[in-house]
């Protein structure tokens, strides 16, 4: 059995594995990443908005802090790849939200106000000066609101530039390790094989290999879940949440279709077009819980449909791919980011040398440079406590000593 | 220059050329097929509708002759190729037209009096009928008709047959040279290489080397009119009308979708979906003559909009497949289908050694059998004098001998 040992390793490649390893790997510390097939899960269809504000959603109050925090370490985090910000996909265009109809306005003005509250910056505008922004809005919508400070990124770019950043490290730090294995995790490693609270001293990888590791970080979204070696107790309810999205060429004639992201409620249902500098537009999302990973027709005709209500254009487009990726999603749309508990509360610490970092659902790439620094954090012993409240254990029945009365949960 | 001697070239490996090559093979005489990427094309998208009767289009009228002609040589066309139908894609089961609203009904009955007009058997169907035939049919419809006698072929699978059966000819037969090149062709050979109605001889390709042959027959679409050493005077009018076509796939629990093949009028637009035994179905097809290969996202949300007006339950199909392609269409919608005059009238003759069967359009794969069995009877100088309105220079300006006055066409 082949045994590699690194400071740290990170199951999962997908945007948020990438770069938590990327920033382990900034920091000094050797890193080995597992993953059969890096950013092709939800990275892969994921248009990437960067977008706290318009993404408010009622219920998940709690994520607007860690969202905003994390949009606002993003220029930092692309510049650590030392590329240009547009070479990772990186745009501070604004994003302009619309209504088509009147319940649609209503919906939107009920958000603003939830916004407002939270001291978010969302100005209405009339649909003339929309379409003073983006000629090619329809001239039928209900309402219209600009949020400048809501951005993009090229998720699939992005990933690929953490790739060669890590790549980068390992050349240039002498690493006598892969930093990238191309296989699953089987399962976690355990000091004390019969324990699974002791510490974690590495993965077992599907060919029957071990990596040895000062820290393993489990970042592999839904497929957490299913990892060898999680203590019994600990649940990690993540659920798939299937959506469609369509990439198209805008045809020379048409370019620049837009410059702002829109978003849009068009009788109730979101859609949203994404513009890239490369003249292709990302159009989603649709939100399945069907099981089906299959692309949805209903799917597609929907998202066509309403684009077209915002955007009558989209029509002239060239539809060049549809994907269906699931999300991870969790009870309260929150991640489980940080460390386990070896017991009942805290009293007993955590068990030492495991990080998880998955069900980040609908925000995964918004949340990634916050993901980064809290593994960093972890892993230095210095987190912030404001992020406690995403404990991956807070769904979960910790077991309750022999000595407790039953029933009792501390 | 290397030289191959065959009995008859044809140059382009869609559905029609594989079937002429196929049936010349047939008759005993060697064949070499001359394409690229066999059966990518227009081939490759259609849906394989068999449908003489319900594809009766007012001014199409010339056209119904060959259609129905085509149609009843369908059995044995297949049988010819020593599988069973079922393994060529054949499928023997009816075809029923539908209207989504008033108008379209009108439309639908007007149709109706045209095909009665001709012979043809259509039967009016209650929308309670046509839904005991077919239960997943919206019960909104404003009429339907059926058509027992329209079936249905999967042009891949037959194209995939005729492939196989022409290198099985050639095994058999023991040819000497390639059955199969998989190369463009650049221009005609004639004998006397001054005099483009002199005899056709052979072929030249992309490469440099030449087919010489005793018959060249030009069956590559679109790319006909671009073929060298056509003479000057010989216009091939064709245009290409583009095409949006789905695949999707039926999820265990809506099998099966439909056992007959639907057609629509769905706000005066045609919707047809067509329903595979491997639990597909095909959904066509949008006409655009904007010059763009390229996949329409308006024309994909058509097609779905207009699928689900006529059975809802397509919105909980898979999306498997979305392509475009180009038909080659002719001023009068018949094909290009006969040899090619030497002179004014046909008073000297055809160009001995050239055939050409082009511009089939909507009707190509129906078409197959009699393209072929009409190509052999060409060749045998023993051609169905029914099918001369096809002549492929009926559109051209024959030459003027310099005897005549200006101006005088015979």
């Amino acid at each position: 059995m082949a045994e590699r040992a690194v400071d740290v390793v990170v199951i999962g490649a997908g945007i948020i594995g990438l770069g938590i390893a990327w920033t382990a790997a900034r920091s000094g510390r050797t890193v080995t990443v597992l993953d059969p097939a890096p950013a092709t899960g939800a990275t892969y269809a994921a248009a990437g908005m960067l977008a706290p504000v318009s993404e408010l959603h009622y219920q998940e109050e709690d994520l607007l802090e860690l969202t905003l925090a994390s949009a606002a370490l993003y220029p930092a985090f692309v510049e650590s790849l030392g590329v240009a910000a547009a070479d990772a996909g990186y745009r501070t265009t604004r994003t302009i939200t619309v209504g088509a109809d009147a319940a649609d306005r209503r919906s939107l003005a009920d958000l603003r106000e939830a916004q407002l509250r939270h001291g978010l910056a969302v100005e209405p505008l009339t649909i003339r000066a929309a379409r003073a922004h983006e000629p090619l809005l329809s001239p039928q919508l209900s309402s219209a609101f600009n949020t400048p400070q809501d951005h993009q990124v090229d998720p699939r770019l992005l990933a690929h530039r953490l790739e060669s950043a890590i790549g980068q490290a390992a050349a240039a730090n002498h690493w006598t390790h892969d930093a990238f294995l191309r296989q699953n995790a089987a399962g976690l490693v355990h000091e004390n094989p019969a324990d699974a609270s002791s510490r974690v001293v590495g993965v077992t990888l599907a060919d029957g290999s071990t990596v040895t590791a000062g820290e393993v970080i489990v970042a592999n979204g839904l497929a957490a879940a299913r990892l060898g070696g999680l203590p019994d107790w600990l649940a990690l309810p993540l659920r798939p949440v299937y959506g469609e999205i369509l990439r198209l060429r805008v045809p020379e004639h048409l370019r620049p279709l837009l410059t702002a992201t829109i978003r849009g409620l068009v009788r109730g249902l979101p859609v949203y077009l994404v513009p890239r500098s490369d003249g292709t537009v990302v159009l989603g999302a649709t939100q399945r819980e069907d099981g089906s990973a299959a692309v949805s027709a209903g799917g597609v005709h929907q998202l066509l449909r309403d684009a077209q209500v915002l955007v009558p254009a989209v029509a002239e487009l060239e539809l060049i791919e549809v994907t269906a990726r699931a999300r991870p999603g969790t009870p309260d749309n929150a991640p489980l980011l940080g460390r386990v508990a070896r017991g009942p509360g805290r009293a007993a610490g955590d068990i030492p040398g495991l990080v998880i970092a998955t069900g980040f659902f609908r925000h995964g790439v918004l949340l990634t440079p916050i993901a980064a620094e809290h593994c960093l954090h972890l892993l230095d012993g210095t987190a912030d406590a404001r992020w406690a409240r995403f404990l991956p254990d807070r769904f979960s029945a910790h077991p309750v000593p022999a000595a407790q009365p039953e029933g009792v949960r501390p």
